[in-house]
C-alpha cells in the first residue's frame, strides 16, 4: 500500500502594504495551505491571493485563526473566554469560506495559529471551544492539529475528522512536546537530516525525541514554514524526498482520513 | 390584495466593552436586521447575540459592510479601489454567515454601511464591486438599496434580487435624495407624522419631497432607527401604524421578491 | 494639620462614536483624571475634550495607559515582554502630553489600566517597565499605586513619586488585596458605608479587611468610578463625607508628596 | 558661503512582525529621519529602535504622522473634520516626542504621510490644522513641507520654521507639482541622472519640470526613499554627488533656517 502524507504551511500573513512569508513558492512545494484569516495578520486581498494562487496549484485551503493581535502576530498568549475564542473562532472561518467560495473553493481544514495553537494544545476548555466552533459552522473540516494535544483530544471529543501533524523543522522532547525554541537543539536546519527525519516519522508513524525516546504518533501531515533563509530549501527537500520514497504527497482531503 | 413591507434597523453595533444602539428593543419592531460585520463595528460576540435573538423573535438577519474604520464608525469617506472595497465586502459576508450558521440561521440580504454606502449610492463602479461581493458569495442575497440608486442600479444589472427602502425619520428633495442632515428640515421627528409619511409610501408606491414633488417609488422596505431620545418610540409607532392599516410586516424574504 | 486626600477616577474611555462612563459628571467630583490613552480606550477627541474640562475644572490629568487591546477594553491579561511594555507605556504617556500641553496643561502623574495595572501589581519585572518608563519620559511624574503592590515598590526603588491609592466601592481581603469581583462582599453599593470606610480609611490610614483585620496603609488617593447605576452618587456622597470631616481633596500634586 | 541642504527619509514604517523600507542603511546616508508614530505604521519598539540608530549616527528625528489606516498604510484618502486632524497630529506628536525624550532625544521636525500629506498639500483647512497641531505642542518644530503647497503657506501663516523638499527620483510638471505616478516619467531610476539633478536644484534653487520649465523654488531638503530595488544605491549616490560638489550634508535644525 502506498504511503501518504500532507505537507502543510502558513499563508497569507502579510497585511496591506506589509509582505511576509514566501507564499508563491510554498505553494508549489506544499499541499495544504492554512490561511491567516484577518485577526493576527491577513487581509481580505492577501487571503483572496492565496486562494487563487491555492486553486491553480491543487492545494487545498484552511482556516488559520489568531488571536486578534496584528502588533503581536498573535504570537502573545491573550486570557479569553472560551466563549469569546469560540465566536472569534467562527467569525475567521466564514471570512475565509467567503473569500474560498468567491474563488469557487472550499475550505476543508483548521489549524490554530500562534499563543491561540499553543494555549489550546495544553487547555482542554480552549481546544474544545476551537472545535465546537468548526461543528457549529461545518462540521466536515479536518482539524489539523499537532500530536499528542488537547487540540488533538478536542477533535475526537466533537466528533471531527482530525489530522495529526509532526513538523520538518523542529526536534521533540521525551514527552511528545517539540523542543523549547529557547534551546540549542530546537531546529532542525539542515535539509537532509530534516528529509531523513521526516521520512522515519511518515513511515514508522513515531516520533524521535533529542534523547532517543521513540514515541508513536499519528503522522498524517508534515508541518513546512517559509520564512528564515533554507525555508523553502528545507521544504523542497522534505517534498522531494518524500516523493523519491515513494510516499504520495497529498492534500487533507486526499488523505481518505474520517 | 394585501399590501406587504419590511421593517429593517441597523444592529450590532457594539464593539467589545462598548454597547450602542438599542438592539433588543428593535428586534420587538423590525422584520429585518442589519447586522454589523467588524470592521466599522460588531465583534463576533455581540454579532452572534443578535442573530440569536434575531432568531427567537423571527426577524431576518443581513450582512451590514462597512469601512475598516471603527474609530470613524464608517462613516467617513475612504478611498478604495473597488476590488479591495469587492473583498473587503465577501470578507464581512462570509464572517456573519458563519455566526448565523452556528445559530442555525442564514444571512438573506445585505445593506451597505455608512460612508460605504453614501459612496455607492452615486457611484456606479463601487455600487457593482458590492454587488459582484454578493454574487460571488451567494447569488440568492437580496440587496437592500436606497431608492433610485446607484446601488439599485448595480443589483439590476447583477442580477440581483433587490428590496428598495426609504426612511421612516428623514424627508426627501426633489430629486428623491435624502435632504441632507445639516437642514433644518432633514429629520421627522413626530411619530404620527412619520407614521402618515410612511403609510402614504407604502400604498402609493412614491416618494413625496419637502416641497410636495411626487416621485414615484419601489417602497419595499422601511428603515428605522434606535438611536436618539424617541427613536425606539418612533419606530413602534411606524409598525403599528403600519399593522393597524392592514400592511402586513414582514421579513424580506417574505416579500417576495425577484 | 488638616487631612488631605485625593480623588481620582478613570476617564476617556470612549473611542469614536462610542461613548462610556460618565468623565462629565466625574469632574465635578474628583481631583485627578486618569486619562485612556488610545490602546485599550480613549481616541485623540475624547482625551482632548476630557482634557478641556479637566483645566476648567482644576482637575491634574494623568495617563492611564493599558494594553493595546479596544476589543477587550485592556482587561485581558496580555504576554509582553517587560521591554515592549515600557516602551507602550512611553508612546502612551507622550500621546497624552501632547494632548495636554495643547490645552496649557502638564500631566502629573500616571495609573496603569485593567489587566496591565492587575499584572504589574503582582510582577516585579512589569511594575519596573512601568516606572523606568516614567523617569525615561518625566520623573516628577507621580505614581498612583494600589497599596500594598509591586507598583509600589516599583515606584521606591525608582525613586518616583507616589500616591498609594484605596477603593471607596471595594472591599479589602485579609492580605490586603481587592476582594475578587466574583466574591459577594467585593463591593460596596451604599454610599453611607462607602463615605464611613473611606473616612477611616483616611483618618486611620489603615485598610480594614471583610473579616475586621486592620492592615496599615498609606492612604493618598480614593478610587471612584462612574460606570453603574449608582456610581456617580456614591462618588458624590464620598467626596462630600470628606468635606464635611474637615478632608481636604485636593489634586495629587496638591498633597505635596515626595 | 558654503551651500548647506538636508537629506531626509521616512523610518519606521514596520510594525509588530512586519518590517519594510530599509532604516538602517538608510541612517547611514541621510540627516533627518520622519519617523511614523503608530497610525498608518510604526509600534512604540521599531520608533525606539529608529531613534537609537539615529542618535548614534546624529540623525536628527522628526514625527511622520498619517491617518489611522494600517491596512491602508496611510495612503487612503479620508475625509477628516480639520479639528480631527489636528488632535490626531498632536497625539502623534506626542507619542514621537517621549519615545524620543527616552533615548535623550528631541523631536525637531514634523513632515506629513501619504494621504494625510497629499491633501493636506492642496487644501489649505487641512494644512493649517497640521500647523495648528505643531504650534500647541512645540513651536520650534520645523515643519518640512513640499515646495509650493498648501502646508508651505499653512507654516509661513503659522509663523512656523518651514523647509521645503524636493525628491530625488520624482520629475516634476510646469505647475512645480510632482508628476503623476502612472505616467512614464514620473520616477528617476539612473543614481548619475538623480544626481545631476539634486544639484541642479541645490545650487540653482530652482525646479526644472519634464518639459524644462525652470521653476524658481526653495530647496533645503532633499527626500530619499528605502524601497525598491535601487533607492539605497541612488540615495547613496545622492549623498556622494551632493558632498563631491562641495555641499553640506546636515541636520534640519542645522540648515539654521527661522
Amino acid at each position: 500500500m502506498t504511503r501518504k502524507v500532507n505537507l502543510n504551511a502558513d499563508m497569507a500573513e502579510g497585511f496591506g502594504a506589509y509582505d511576509i512569508g514566501n507564499d508563491t513558492a510554498l505553494l508549489d512545494i506544499v499541499t495544504s495551505a492554512n490561511v491567516a484569516c484577518g485577526f493576527h495578520a491577513g487581509d481580505p486581498n492577501v487571503m483572496d491571493r492565496v486562494c487563487k494562487l491555492a486553486k491553480q496549484k491543487g492545494v487545498s485551503v484552511g482556516a488559520h485563526p489568531g488571536f486578534n493581535d496584528l502588533w503581536g502576530f498573535g504570537r502573545r498568549a491573550m486570557a479569553m473566554p472560551a466563549g469569546d475564542v469560540e465566536r472569534m473562532v467562527i467569525y475567521q472561518i466564514g471570512a475565509l469560506q467567503a473569500i474560498a467560495a468567491a474563488n469557487g473553493m472550499k475550505v476543508t481544514h483548521l489549524k490554530t495559529h500562534g499563543a491561540l495553537g499553543n494555549m489550546a494544545a495544553v487547555d482542554a476548555d480552549l481546544a474544545m471551544a476551537v472545535a465546537r466552533a468548526m461543528k457549529a459552522v461545518d462540521p466536515s473540516l479536518i482539524f489539523l492539529v499537532p500530536t499528542g494535544s488537547e487540540l488533538l483530544n478536542a477533535a475526537r471529543k466533537a466528533g471531527l475528522t482530525y489530522a495529526s501533524e509532526v513538523f520538518a523543522d523542529r526536534t521533540y522532547t521525551d514527552d511528545g512536546d517539540l523542543t523549547p525554541r529557547r534551546l540549542p537543539n530546537a531546529m532542525v536546519h539542515d535539509p537532509a537530516e530534516a528529509v531523513e527525519r521526516v521520512l522515519r516519522m511518515v513511515e514508522d508513524q513515531e516520533v524521535v525525541s533529542t534523547s532517543g525516546k521513540r514515541i508513536p504518533a499519528e503522522v498524517h501531515s508534515i508541518c513546512v514554514h517559509g520564512d528564515g533563509p533554507t525555508a523553502v530549501e528545507l521544504a523542497t527537500a522534505v517534498r522531494n524526498g518524500l516523493e523519491g520514497a515513494g510516499v504520495a504527497v497529498v492534500t487533507l482531503p486526499e488523505l481518505g482520513l474520517s
